[in-house]
């Protein structure tokens, strides 16, 4: 949450742009260009008691993918970088991972050649690096791992390259009523130890992927175990689906960045009454990273043409946005 | 919201009882002996700033389950009601119902012997009668349905059968700063319709057991499709699994009634700090149902051994509450 309020406090600090009920400029790092405009002409209206677009509070739902739309994705998803780590920490008690793949691979440093194996190898290793553990241990160790590991790039912690324009969004939605929701593929429980501090998104709003768990009681004391088993996968047409099953109401408005979010907009879109989508488009290769209908990591491809064909806003981070990272302000 | 709205404005109309921090008595219909105390007890420690048991905001969750914890469950669970009406509803699309059991008793108006294939012929009405729908048109029959079914004994609506002295610790809690959840084995999408007008609760505040859906597209539009087939049960160990899975918090309060709750109330109990968990015995036969240990319907045996062991807080219906329905209220 400090870091959440530390925005708001710098947003409340810059001149004014005189946007209609906000004494400051919720977005300042925002270029005053259309994506940004089409989303304060959006929350004005259906915040505006007597406006024929007024949304009541109660469902002012909207949802964030969080890889590439709420913090950066390449050269691989950051929980990668985590079941990587997690491997070699592992490997003592896993003496037969030295010569088993992909985890041989992992552990000589060849990350290239331990993804040769593609989802099958991914999940193998999300299994063997996810389970095995209660959820308070699993909590510890990604807290640990959250605070301490770096971006190998940037050198900067994982959690400081998460997108300013964006948490912006976030905290101006809130402050306008809205319930703001991560609802993304990667794992649940990966999410949740950070996503309030960094985000301000609580533990009960956080949507991702999961593995199955189980109550037991351990000398009288009642655990889950987490099992190696998948339970719900929320990427493309499970999105919709895990969205129902935790908020039981459409969004009016949702933000993703991939393919992997066009069910989310769809789903989304086709509500009643006014709705907002927005794809980020990474197009900003000196600041941050450029890919789209090519890349294998949050390939934007189908999104973008459906984007275009129904107006959808579409953030070129380039040129819209005037910072990426929050450790650009001076 | 409506209904809640005018309990606190009743709760606002009594005499004060001196509580503090609260001009009013915030729960009027209950009798000032021990579990009252209890509950205001550990509101205003948790509460308190500067307490050693004070929770932030953030930490103060509260799980209550359903049937015979916020409304009647005799004699017998009310969404069997639903599943028996429904049955009778689609009957004329199965003509083979007719030779088919369980459906051929329940067409018959023989419910004793619809119940006698036990867990699995309700399993198989529950599939019958739950799936096949858009979840948009199920929503809609459900609203059709607890809006205008009756209580075979009391002839009210189903929703005029809650607990009035429950539905004021809900508000309470909130009116505390209390996130205050549903935690029921019953069905998700049967509960969320009208939870939050008869409760105050919104749907992405709603556990409960569910089936599975799918995200397709119907002529262009978007929609999820109700499969005959269960994803999650949420009732005695699956309760901390679905609050793990939906909050992601451990509860510092939790309310039950029966066995079903138990693992519930453990998961809740075995936290940090200070901690409150209740059952409610079903005491008064007069004005509501008497049962506990033997009945076949929300049985309280083992829950109510380990409630006396542990010093949970155990509600006697007929002497702790002055009334049990709203409508008792002149």
């Amino acid at each position: 949450m400090k870091l959440t309020k530390l925005f708001v406090l710098a947003a409340l600090s810059v001149a004014s742009l005189a946007l209609p009920a906000f004494a400051t400029d919720p977005m300042p790092s925002w270029n005053d260009t259309a994506p940004k405009k089409a989303i304060v002409t959006f929350v004005e209206k259906v915040t505006k008691e007597g406006s024929q677009d007024f949304v009541p509070v109660a469902e002012r739902i909207a949802t964030f993918d969080n890889d590439g739309c709420l913090w950066s994705e390449q050269p691989m998803y950051f929980q990668a970088f985590f079941i990587f780590d997690r491997i070699k920490q592992l490997a003592p008690q896993h003496p037969e991972w030295k010569d088993k793949e992909p985890f041989a691979s992992v552990l000589k440093g060849d990350i290239k050649s331990a993804l040769t194996g593609g989802e099958h190898a991914l999940i193998e290793m999300g299994m063997a690096t996810h389970a095995g553990t209660t959820t308070e241990e699993f909590e510890k160790i990604v807290t640990d791992w959250i605070t301490t590991a770096k971006h190998p790039k940037t050198g900067r912690l994982f959690t400081e390259m998460v997108f300013q324009p964006m948490i912006e969004v976030l905290s101006y939605l809130r402050v306008k009523g809205f319930k703001t929701f991560i609802v993304s593929g990667g794992g649940i429980e990966f999410m949740r130890p950070w996503a309030e501090r960094v985000y301000g998104i609580p533990p009960e709003q956080i949507i991702g992927s999961s593995i199955k768990t189980k109550f037991e009681m351990r000398d009288g004391q009642p655990v889950l175990v987490r099992l190696p088993e998948i339970n719900f996968v929320d990427d493309k047409a499970g999105k919709p689906v895990g969205i129902q099953m935790h908020i039981g109401r459409r969004p009016i408005a949702a933000f993703g960045n991939s393919d992997g979010d066009l069910q989310m907009l769809q789903w989304t879109a086709a509500g009643k009454g006014a709705r907002f989508c927005l794809y980020v488009h990474h197009t900003d290769a000196k600041r941050e990273f450029a890919y789209d209908r090519k890349s294998s990591i949050g390939r934007l491809d189908k999104g973008l043409d459906e984007a275009q064909a129904k107006g959808w806003t579409v953030v070129d981070m380039k040129n819209d946005w005037k910072i990426i990272y929050p450790f650009e302000k001076r």
